[in-house]
């Protein structure tokens, strides 16, 4: 049997997010949509959350889902299509109030995903796929969640928990991804100033080594790699810059010495159109390296979030989540999109 | 008479650009394909060079489009469709070869341009279209074009001979426009870290007012500008910088003391998505004034580069040009796309 077949036969966990915001009825709404990317899958969440977002979504007329009390992963594979496997990691959460910041709330959100992360390190699920936390719920929460200001930093700690090794010791990327263009950050969430700081040759040989590794397993391949430069028209030879020059282009080098297919350093402002996939179904390049959050945030968002993935790179687990927050304001409407969830499901598949 | 009928009788200059570009050939395409849109157009340029680019895009078994000789501006009103008029502002170049850098396709190319400044200064043309130079052929040509790295420069220059200022006292901006998004660039040509530097309190300021300015006129009433934050989710509060609490916010409230209808700063990585035009036809805002080069770039070219427009704001003139360069690699194989150009003069008509 190949590891892929073996990986097919694991479950996958789906984390419940803020059980006031938008987390639990597109989850919902998924196993309501597309009960074959659903198959395998089950939550890791609130029972009562669940049967609750399940009313919501259930169309006039028609009973909500059923929910599936489940006590250990293994047990998601036999559930039939159109029922939610739940696994309840500690006590009831209690009905939470839609819309609103709740330290409880927070709490259990958080608790999920440490479970998750855990189930994935010790291989009892294939990949976690997470539902948006909110940032204040988890501050509110206390500590530990209150110490981390998202997943991603969650995860590192599990990992290097898991590893024995300094977070430090375990670099992760963030890559976002739609229907028709990926990009890598180098640096995510600081000051642009910052951001240019953190444009270093080691921090672009090593976003280029981690988007090697995942992509290569996505692909079955060796990506190529476009690099997109710091500066307008990538410094046009130094005019408007040097960073190109000293830094990226020995960079690449570097990379390509090791056999990476990489180029660039690109023009910015045209290498995302150059990368998206035409209508043909051809794209230059199967990953674009930004330089900085907006740079690959920016083309990537420009159509639409509806189908947008977040993949977290460099963890030794598989995380992949919807592009978008908790949507206080819609949440318990039932208008919530989960286009962005089910393609996070499938990237997570295609990821293992 | 209204301003808007005498100036639909004034004929629009359209410079040739660097000979040995696509300038001269998407001209003769655009009066090839697009009649009615050219009515009252000429070029200014060389009338064997515009010879050779009307045989180059004849079809096969046509006759190329004939150039008409003109002398003055106003002598393109009478001329008949499919002929192509041609003002000669000094002795003839010679025909150069495709795709090389010639100074002496740079000092005519530069003679055009400031032909066609001063002409739209006097008021003798309504406004004037250019076609792209080569700035190493504008700096092969000697002083005074290699003093000037592009267009805008050398326009700032003749307006401000004209007006008896400095040029420090005429600010200019860049809009970029295609079909569904425009922005205006805080700041365009230097490294990011000096683009940085850039944003102040009076250049954004500066900036809403130009952007006020130039599109009251273009849409008849003032326009919702949304001006983009500079850090990652606008600065997050002041966690990932503090530009949009100390400079963008209150530039923005000064803005609005004067009356202007403007908003933000907005996260970089959405505002673009929320003003761009939808299939419905609406849009959120009618411009967004980006901090940096790329941050507007971006998602202007992200589609495709087809129908974008660059227009100077802030000069007693009106300039537009495609949205894109010389292409050396493609000029005399016919294949340029003029769909930019015809855009360019349809933005120069309505700005008038």
């Amino acid at each position: 049997m190949t590891s892929q077949a073996l990986a097919d036969l694991k479950p996958l966990a789906i984390t419940m997010g803020d059980a006031a915001g938008i987390g639990p009825e597109i989850i919902a709404k998924a196993y309501r949509d597309d009960p074959m990317a659903m198959q395998g899958c089950f939550v890791v969440g609130d029972v009562a959350t669940l049967r609750r977002a399940a009313r919501v979504v259930a169309p006039a007329g028609c009973l909500p889902l059923p929910v599936a009390c489940i006590t250990e992963a293994i047990d998601a594979l036999p559930v039939p299509p159109h029922c939610i496997p739940v696994l309840q990691p500690r006590a009831d959460l209690g009905l939470i109030p839609w819309g609103q910041v709740s330290g409880a709330a927070g709490a259990f959100a958080g608790d999920c995903v440490v479970w998750a992360a855990r189930a994935a390190l010790n291989g009892s699920v294939s990949a976690m796929v997470t539902a948006p936390l909110h940032k204040e719920a988890l501050h509110a929460a206390g500590l530990p969640f209150s110490a981390f200001p998202g997943h991603t930093e969650l995860l590192q700690s599990e990992a290097a928990r898991h590893l024995g090794v300094s977070v430090a010791q375990l670099p992760v990327r963030m890559m976002l991804a739609n229907s028709e263009l990926r990009t890598v950050l180098v640096s995510i969430h600081m000051s642009l100033r910052d951001a240019i700081a953190a444009v270093t040759f080691a921090n672009i040989v090593e976003t280029i080594q981690i988007t090697h590794d995942a992509l290569s397993r996505l692909l079955g391949r060796a990506p190529r790699i476009a690099v997109a430069g710091l500066n307008p028209h990538a410094g046009e030879g130094g005019l408007f810059g040097r960073d190109e020059i000293e830094l990226i282009q020995p960079a690449i080098e570097a990379a390509r010495q090791k056999g990476q297919d990489v180029s660039g350093p690109y023009a910015p402002d045209t290498i995302f159109m150059r990368a998206r996939q035409k209508s043909s179904g051809e794209r230059e390049f199967d990953v674009v390296i930004a330089m900085y959050h907006d740079q690959g945030l920016i083309p990537v968002k420009y159509l639409g979030v509806e189908d947008g993935v977040n993949v977290t790179l460099g963890l030794p687990l598989v995380r992949t989540s919807p592009d978008h927050g908790t949507a206080f304001d819609i949440a318990g409407s039932g208008r919530a999109d989960p286009r962005s969830l089910l393609q996070a499901i499938r990237m997570a598949r295609a990821l293992n």
